[in-house]
C-alpha cells in the first residue's frame, strides 16, 4: 500500500481570523489534506474594541481550533494518516505576544484572568501601544542607550513586542504583577505542545525575537536591562525569563507531548519545529531565493527578501527588520509590509455594507459586494479622479508610524462606489511600490517579485494593478497555503528528512502558477497617480504632527 | 365671502430637481396653497453625464411643471383662486443660462436641437466650463483689460454665464451658430410668460446679470466687446442682444400673455415680476435685514448678506459677488456659498446605497439610510478621528476654484459609516465657517445668522453642528418655502400692493421658528477640527495645482 511509506509533515498556519492545518508529503511537497477553523471567541468580536484599535485573542481560541483542524485534516487524509506524520511546523501572526506566569501559563488561561483582554494575546494589528512605541523610539534615539532600532529600520512600531508589553504593564497592574515574561504566539504554541514552556528556558524563535523584540547577537541578545528599566523596571525584570540564545525555524523545540499526541491523533515524540511568523515561513513555502521579493498579500502584507550578509550595508532604513536567519537560516531576512491591505477592502465592504449589516436576508448581497465592486472597478481607467492613501491601520513601512491614517481624496459628486473602490486598490498598490522603492534605494536589489496569500490567489484586478504600479512581473505561486507549506518544510528539516531549508525547498516548495505582466500602457497614468499618492501622504504626515 | 377680497401673489420657485408654486396672501404672507412637481426628463437622468459633471435641463421640463404646479396650487386654493392672483414672481437656480435664437426661442425648443444637451439650460452645478473660467480669470487679471472680477470676489467661476456660454460655443459649432444670445433661466421664464423675450430688449434681472454676467453700472453694463472678442468673437456678438440696463426683482417685466393665462387658469395681464435667483429671493422671504447673514441650505448653500454701499470697502475678496440691488433694491447684495452641501450627504447616500440601487424591494432601506446615519452620527463625539473637506462640487467660496475636490482623511479600520457621515456633516459646517470668517475679515460685520432651505428645516444635527462650528446662534425661519415666499413678496411690489420690498417684508416675510444655540462644550473640539479641515484643504489645493 502506497500510503504505508508516505511521510507527512504537518504545517499549522495561524492567521488573523482562522487557523489551518495542512498535511504535506515530505517527498514531493504535495498537499494531502487540510482543514480550517475560525477562532470562536474572536469571531464573536469578544475582547476587542475596534474604535480604540484594541485587538486581543484568547489563547483558548488557539487551542480549540488546534484540535479541530488537526483532527479534521487527519480525517480527510484517510486512515493511518496520524501515524505518517513525522513532524509539526507552526507559523502564526506576529508580533502577537501574551503575558505568562512563572510556569509559562498564559495569564488568560487562569481563572482570574479568563476575561481580561490585557491577559490575552495582543494581536499584531492592535495599536493601543502607539505612545509606548514613541517612547521606545525616543529612548533608542536619545543617545544614552544603544540604538536598538538599528535592525528594524530605525523605527520601533506599536505593533511590536516591547511596545505592547510596556502598554499592558502600565495599563493593568494585576496583569503586570502576574507577568513574569511575554511570549510570542509562534513560540507559545510549540512550548505548549512539547512542554518546553518555562519562560526562562523555552525556545524563542529567531524570527520573532529578531524582528520584534530587538534581539540581536551583535548586542548579546535582548536590549540590556538598563535600557528596559528606563522604560519600566517591570520590563527589565522579564529579561531574566528569556533565553539568551534564539533558534531558527528549522530546529526542533522538542517532541510532542503524549497527552497532546493522544488528543490530536498523532504519534508522541514527533519533532515540533521552532515557530516563526506566517509570512516568513510563507516565503520559505514560496521557494524564496536571494533578491526575490516575496509578498504575502492578505489582510495586511508582509514583504520579505533574503540576501547574503555581504549584500547589505548597515541599517536598511525605514523597513521593519533585518535579522540573520529569520527567514532562511544563513541569510539575512529583511522584512517590510503594509499594516492594511485586504483590510482596506474589508473596511470599504463594511462601510458600504452598513445598511445591510445584521439582516440575514441581505447576507447574499453583502457577500457579493466585493466581487461586484471588483467587476465594476475593472472597467474604469487607471488612476482616475479619486486617489487614496492606504494607511488605514497606520503605516508599517516605509518609516513606521502607526499614528498615520488613511484618506480618500479627489472626490466629486460623480465619484461612485466602484471608483472609490478602485482608488483604494490603487492605494494599496502604491503602498507596495513605496516599499519596493525603499528597499532598492537602500541598496538591496530586487530581481523578481513573487506573491502569495489570499489576495494574490483571488483578486486578478488587485494583482494586475500591483504589477502595473510596480512595473514588474509578479509571479503568484500555485499553493494557496504557502505559509502552512513553509511550516511543513521547516518541520521536515527539523525531523532531519532534509539537511537544510534550501534542500527541502527543492522538493517541497510551491511553483509559480500565474504571472501578472506589467502593462506599458498604464505606466504613465500610474506614475502620475503615485505622485498624487505621495503628495497626499505627505499632507497626512503633516496633519498627524498637528 | 372672505375669499372674495383675498389677493394672492403667486411665487414660483424653480429648484435643482423640482419646481414649486406657492399662493401667498399679500396682506399677511400666509401660504394659501402650494404644489410641487419634479422635472420629468431630469428625473430620468437625461442629458447629463455626472462623470464629466455635465448637468443640463431641458426647457420643456420647466414648462411641463409650470402648468402642473400652478394648476395644482390653484385647485388646492379653492374655487375662484385664479381670479385672486394679482401677480407672479419667479425665482430659479443660477447661473443656469441657455442659448436662444433671434426670436428668443431657447434652442432646445426647436426640433433640430431638441435632444442636444448643449442647446439646453446649463444647470448651475454643471462644471464643464472649468478651463473657460480659468481663461476668463487670466484675461481679467492680465492687465490688458478691465478686471471684471472686481464685483465677484476676484475670481470668475465655471458655474457662471460667460464660462458656460464660452464652453458651449467652442464645443458645439451648430449651437454656437444658432445662438444669438444666452439667457438665464430666471429671465427666460418671465420672458416666455409675458412675450417680452426678444434677446436684445427683454428684461435682464439685476441679480443674475450682476452676479453671473459681470454686468455692472460702473463699467456701462456687460464687459466691453473687445474683452469678449478676446475670449471668442462669437461671444462678443451676443453683446448686442443684451439690454444695456437691468432691472431689480421688484419691477414688472410685463403682463401675463392671455394664452398662458388661459392655460394656467389665471387672469391675463397680471404683473410678472423680473426673475431672480432662488437664494436671493429666499433672503427676501426670510426677511433679511442689513448685516444678517442669510444661509440658504439645500443641495448647495447660498450665503447672502445685504449692506448699505457705505459699509463696503471695495472688492470683498473671494466671495461670489457684490451687486447693487441684487437682493434688496437700494442695498448692496453680497453673495457667497458652498457648491455642495446637502449634495455631499446625497453623494454619501449614493455611495452607501450602491449595493441597494435598482432593487425596488430595498427602496425603503435606501430611503431610511440618511435618517439612520443621522441618528447614529448624533451619538458620536464632535470632531472625531475622521475629517473631511466639503469640496465635492468644487469650491465656490471663499476663493472660487471648481477644480478642487472633496476628501475624507483620518480613516482607520474602525471608522464606520456613521463616523464618516458625521465627518461629512462637520466638513460642510467648516465650509460655512470659512465663508463667514471671510466676510468678516473683509470688513463686513455679521450681526446674526438665519437659515432657510431643506437642510435647515429637516436636519437638527446638521444645524446644531453648524451653530457649534460657527459659534453663533442660527435662526431657522418658519416658512419651508422662503424662496417662493420671496418671489411672492417681489410680485406684490411689482403689482404695486406695497411701495417697496422692505414694506412688503413687514407684512409678508417669514418669522424665526427655531434657534440653534452654539454649545460652549464643543467649541474647542470644533476649533481643532476646523484647523485640521484647513490643513487638509491646503493640501488639496496644492494637489490640484500638481
Amino acid at each position: 500500500m502506497a500510503t504505508a511509506t508516505r511521510r507527512l509533515a504537518l504545517g499549522l498556519d495561524y492567521g488573523s481570523d482562522s487557523a489551518r492545518a495542512v498535511l504535506v508529503d515530505v517527498a514531493t511537497g504535495a498537499e494531502v489534506a487540510q482543514a480550517v477553523a475560525n477562532y470562536p471567541r474572536w469571531t464573536k468580536g469578544l475582547y476587542c474594541n475596534p474604535a480604540k484599535q484594541q485587538f486581543r485573542q484568547h489563547p483558548q481560541d488557539y487551542l480549540d481550533v488546534l484540535v479541530a483542524i488537526i483532527t479534521g485534516a487527519l480525517k480527510k487524509a484517510g486512515k493511518g494518516a496520524g501515524e505518517q506524520v513525522i513532524a509539526i511546523g507552526i507559523d502564526t501572526t506576529g508580533s502577537t505576544p501574551i503575558a505568562v506566569d512563572r510556569d509559562g501559563v498564559a495569564l488568560a488561561m487562569k481563572a482570574e484572568f479568563a476575561e481580561d483582554p490585557d491577559a490575552m494575546f495582543v494581536l499584531w494589528k492592535d495599536h493601543t501601544a502607539i505612545a509606548e512605541a514613541e517612547e521606545i523610539n525616543a529612548l533608542c534615539h536619545g543617545g544614552k542607550h544603544k540604538d536598538y532600532t538599528a535592525t528594524c529600520g530605525g523605527i520601533y512600531s506599536s505593533e511590536w513586542y516591547w511596545a505592547k508589553a510596556l502598554h499592558v504593564t502600565r495599563a493593568n497592574k494585576k496583569v503586570a504583577k502576574a507577568a513574569v515574561s511575554w511570549v510570542e504566539h509562534c513560540d507559545w504554541l510549540p512550548g505548549v505542545l512539547t512542554g518546553n514552556n518555562l519562560p526562562a528556558t523555552m525556545v524563542r524563535g529567531r524570527c520573532s525575537a529578531g524582528h520584534k523584540a530587538m534581539w540581536a547577537a551583535e548586542w548579546g541578545g535582548l536590549p540590556d536591562a538598563t535600557f528596559l528599566a528606563a522604560l519600566d523596571p517591570r520590563l527589565a525584570a522579564t529579561r531574566a525569563h528569556y533565553a539568551a540564545d534564539t533558534t531558527t525555524a528549522d530546529q526542533a523545540v522538542g517532541g510532542l507531548l503524549s497527552a497532546w499526541a493522544k488528543r490530536l491523533g498523532l504519534k508522541a515524540g514527533i519533532a515540533v519545529a521552532s515557530g516563526a511568523f506566517d509570512c516568513h515561513l510563507g516565503a520559505v513555502g514560496a521557494g524564496a531565493t536571494p533578491f526575490v521579493l516575496t509578498k504575502v498579500m492578505g489582510t495586511s502584507t508582509c514583504d520579505m527578501i533574503v540576501a547574503p550578509a555581504a549584500a547589505i550595508r548597515g541599517t536598511v532604513a525605514g523597513i521593519c527588520g533585518q535579522v540573520d536567519g529569520s527567514i532562511v537560516p544563513g541569510m539575512i531576512g529583511l522584512e517590510a509590509g503594509q499594516s492594511a491591505f485586504g483590510d482596506v477592502y474589508a473596511w470599504y465592504k463594511r462601510l458600504l455594507g452598513w445598511p445591510l449589516a445584521g439582516n440575514p436576508k441581505l447576507a447574499a448581497l453583502l457577500d457579493g459586494l466585493l466581487p461586484a465592486l471588483e467587476q465594476a472597478a475593472a472597467a474604469l481607467p487607471p488612476a482616475g479622479d479619486v486617489v487614496a492613501v492606504d494607511w488605514f491601520n497606520g503605516r508599517r513601512t516605509p518609516d513606521a508610524d502607526q499614528r498615520l491614517r488613511g484618506a480618500i481624496a479627489g472626490l466629486h459628486l460623480g465619484s461612485d462606489a466602484p471608483a472609490v473602490y478602485r482608488a483604494l486598490v490603487e492605494a494599496t498598490a502604491y503602498g507596495s511600490k513605496a516599499i519596493m522603492d525603499r528597499i532598492i534605494s537602500e541598496g538591496v536589489k530586487v530581481d523578481g517579485v513573487i506573491a502569495i496569500g489570499g489576495i494574490a490567489q483571488k483578486s486578478p484586478l488587485v494583482m494586475q494593478i500591483c504589477a502595473d504600479v510596480l512595473q514588474r512581473p509578479i509571479g503568484v505561486v500555485a499553493s494557496d497555503q504557502c505559509c502552512a507549506l513553509g511550516s511543513a518544510i521547516v518541520a521536515a528539516v527539523a525531523a532531519k528528512v532534509y539537511p537544510n531549508v534550501a534542500a527541502a525547498q527543492k522538493h517541497m516548495a510551491s511553483k509559480i502558477a500565474t504571472t501578472y505582466k506589467p502593462s506599458k500602457k498604464t505606466a504613465a497614468a500610474f506614475a502620475a497617480g503615485y505622485a498624487r499618492y505621495q503628495r497626499l501622504g505627505a499632507a497626512l504626515v503633516a496633519d498627524a504632527r498637528g
